[in-house]
C-alpha cells in the first residue's frame, strides 16, 4: 500500500465517522475549506475523525461531552457549537443534558460562556423542533 | 421556611438587584432563557445577583470595573459588554472612564481585545445619545 | 426558617456532595481559604457543590467528563486538575477513559493544554499507584 | 522639541508604518474609534506602529508571522484578523504560507481557532481575488 | 529636544509612576529584564506607566480594580498578580475589597480563575502581616 | 503495507522531524508519557510533527514565529516555550528576534504574557550561555 493510499484510506475512514457523528453540519464545513484550504479539511476528516473519533477508549457520547465543556470554555466557538450541539444530538445526548452541561460549566468558566453556549444550543435546538426544553 | 420559599426569595431579591444594575438588558437575556435552560435563567438572578451582587463588600460601581476588566480580557463576550457597559453607566461610571478602562486593558490583554470592547461600548453609547465621547 | 438557617443548610449539603465527589483534596482548599476569603470558600461549597452538582439531570461522571474538558482548555488549572482528576476517579471514570478525554482535547484545544493537563494527570495516577495505564 | 510635538511625531512615524503594512482596512479601524475613544486610536498609530512596528529587529513579514499565530490563538479576533490577513498580503506572505500558519495552529491551539481564522482569511481572499488558493 | 531625550524623559516619568504603584515588587520585574529584553523593560515602564498609568482619567484605585479583573480572567498570572495585589494595597484598596473582587471575578470568568488569583492573594497578605483578612 | 507498517512509518518519519526540531527538549516530553499517555506521545510525534511540521509549506523558521506567537498568547504554556524556544534557535532565530517576537506580541496579547514569555526564554538562554542578549 502506498502512502498515497494511506492517507486516502485515512481520509475515507475519517469521512464515515464525520458523517455519523456531525452529519450535514460538518459536511458544509469540509466543502467551505475546499478553495481555500483543502488540507485543513483532509486533516479535520483524516486525523481528527479518522485517528482521534474513531479510537474506541471513549464513547462517542462521552466525547461529547468533553467536546462541549472545551468549546464552552474556549468562548468565540459558536460555530463549532452548533456543528457539536447537533452531534451530541446525533449520538444521544438529550438536550436537558446538553444544557445542563452548560450550566454546570458556568461553575467553572462563568455565566458570559454558559449564556453565549447555551444561546448556540437553542439555535440548534429550535431548527430541530426540539424547543421547550422539558 | 421550606426550601421552595428560599428559592423564591433568593429569585425575588436577586431580580431587584438585576433590575437596578443591569435593566432591560438584562431583563432580556432572562427572558430569552425561559425556553432553552430556565435553571441557568434562575442561577443568574438568584445566586449571580442575589448572592453576589447583594453584597455590600464592594461598591456597585467598583463591580462593574472589575467586570469590564474580566469581559474585555476573556473576549467573545460582546452580548455580555452590551449589558455591562449599560450597567456601568447605570451604577454612575462615565463614558470617559468607561473607555479610559478599556484603553487601560490595552496594556494587560492587548489591543485586539481593548478594540472589540471599546466598540461594544460605542454601540451602548450610540442607543443612548452619548456620543462624541468627550 | 431564617435566611441563616437556609444558608447554613445549602453549606451543609455542599459539603456532604463535595466530600463525596473531590475528597480530601476538595476539602484541602477549602481549609487554605479560610484565613483569606471565607466567603469564597462558602460559595465553592453551598453553591457550586450544594446547588449545582447536587443536580440530578446530569450524572456525575459525566459532570466530570464536562469538568476535564473545561479545565484542559482553560489552562492554568493544575491545581484544579489534581482535584478534579481525583473526582473523576471517585465518580467511577477509569485512568484509561481520563487520558483518552485529554487526547481528545488535543483535536479542540491543542496539544499543549492536552499535555499539560495528561501530566496533571500523571501526578495523581502516581500517588494513587495507579500507573502504568494500562 | 515640546511634549506635545514629540506625540505628534510619534503620530505621524507611526501612521506611516500603519498605512504601509495594514492599509485601508487599518485606516477605517482608526477612523471609527474618533468619536469613543480618540486616545485608543492614538495609541495604536503612535504606539503600536510608531515604536513597536517600527523596530528593525524583526522584519515586517515575520511580525505577521507572529500576529496571525497570536490573533488565532486567542480567538474572537476575527475582526483584527481581517486587518492582519490583508497586512500580511501586503508584506509579502503568500495566501499559501498565511493558510498553512493557521494549519500549524491546529497543532498547538486546536482546530476550531484554525477553522475560524482560515475563514476569517477566506474572506480576505475573496475580496482580493485570491481564491482559490493553489 | 532630540528623540533619545524624548525616549529618557518618558523613561524617567514612567519610573515615578511605576515606583509609586507597583514600589518593589514592580522594580525586581524591571530588573530582571535587563540582560534578555532591555527593550520590554524600557516599553513596560516608559510606555505602559509613563503614557497609560499617567493619565488623569481614571484613578489609581479604578486602574487596579480593572487591572485585578484582567488578571484573575487571564489565567497563568500568577507573577503579575503578585506585582497588582501589592500595587492594589498601594494605591488605597483594602484586602476585603480585592478578596470580593476575586470572589466577583467567579460569576464571570469561573471558579478556578478565582481561586487561583485569591491564593496569589493569601501569598501577598502573608508577606505584608494583612492576615486573616477580616 | 498493513495499516499498523502505515502507523510505524509516521511515527519514525516524525521522529527525524521531531528531533531535528525540538532535540533533547522534545524528546524528554515523549519519554514522560510513554507510561500514561502512550498514545498522546504516538500523536505528538507521528501526525503533529511526521505530518504537519513535515510539510514543505513553511519553512521550519517560519513554523517557530507562528509557534512562539501562539505560545506566548495562549499562557500557561511554559514547559512549552521551554522545548520552542530550544526549537526557535535550531531553525535558525537569533535570541534578539526570539525576543523581539515577544515583545512585539505585547501589543497583541499584552504584556503579562510576553513577560511570561520572555522569561521562559531567558531561562532556556542561560542554560545555552546566550545572555546577554546583545
Amino acid at each position: 500500500m502506498s502512502e498515497t493510499t494511506a492517507r486516502e484510506q485515512q481520509f475515507t475512514r475519517g469521512r464515515e465517522v464525520l458523517d455519523a457523528v456531525d452529519g450535514e453540519a460538518g459536511a458544509k464545513v469540509i466543502d467551505a475549506l475546499a478553495d481555500v484550504s483543502p488540507e485543513l479539511a483532509h486533516q479535520v476528516v483524516a486525523w481528527a475523525f479518522g485517528e482521534m473519533y474513531a479510537r474506541p477508549a471513549l464513547q462517542p457520547r462521552d466525547r461529547q461531552l468533553v467536546t462541549l465543556g472545551i468549546l464552552t470554555a474556549l468562548g468565540g466557538c459558536e460555530p463549532q457549537l452548533d456543528v457539536h450541539v447537533n452531534a451530541a444530538l446525533n449520538v444521544g445526548l438529550t438536550p436537558t443534558e446538553i444544557t445542563e452541561a452548560m450550566l454546570h460549566a458556568a461553575v467553572y468558566c462563568g455565566f458570559p460562556r454558559a449564556l453565549n453556549a447555551t444561546f448556540a444550543a437553542k439555535k440548534v435546538f429550535a431548527e430541530r423542533g426540539l424547543l421547550p426544553v422539558a
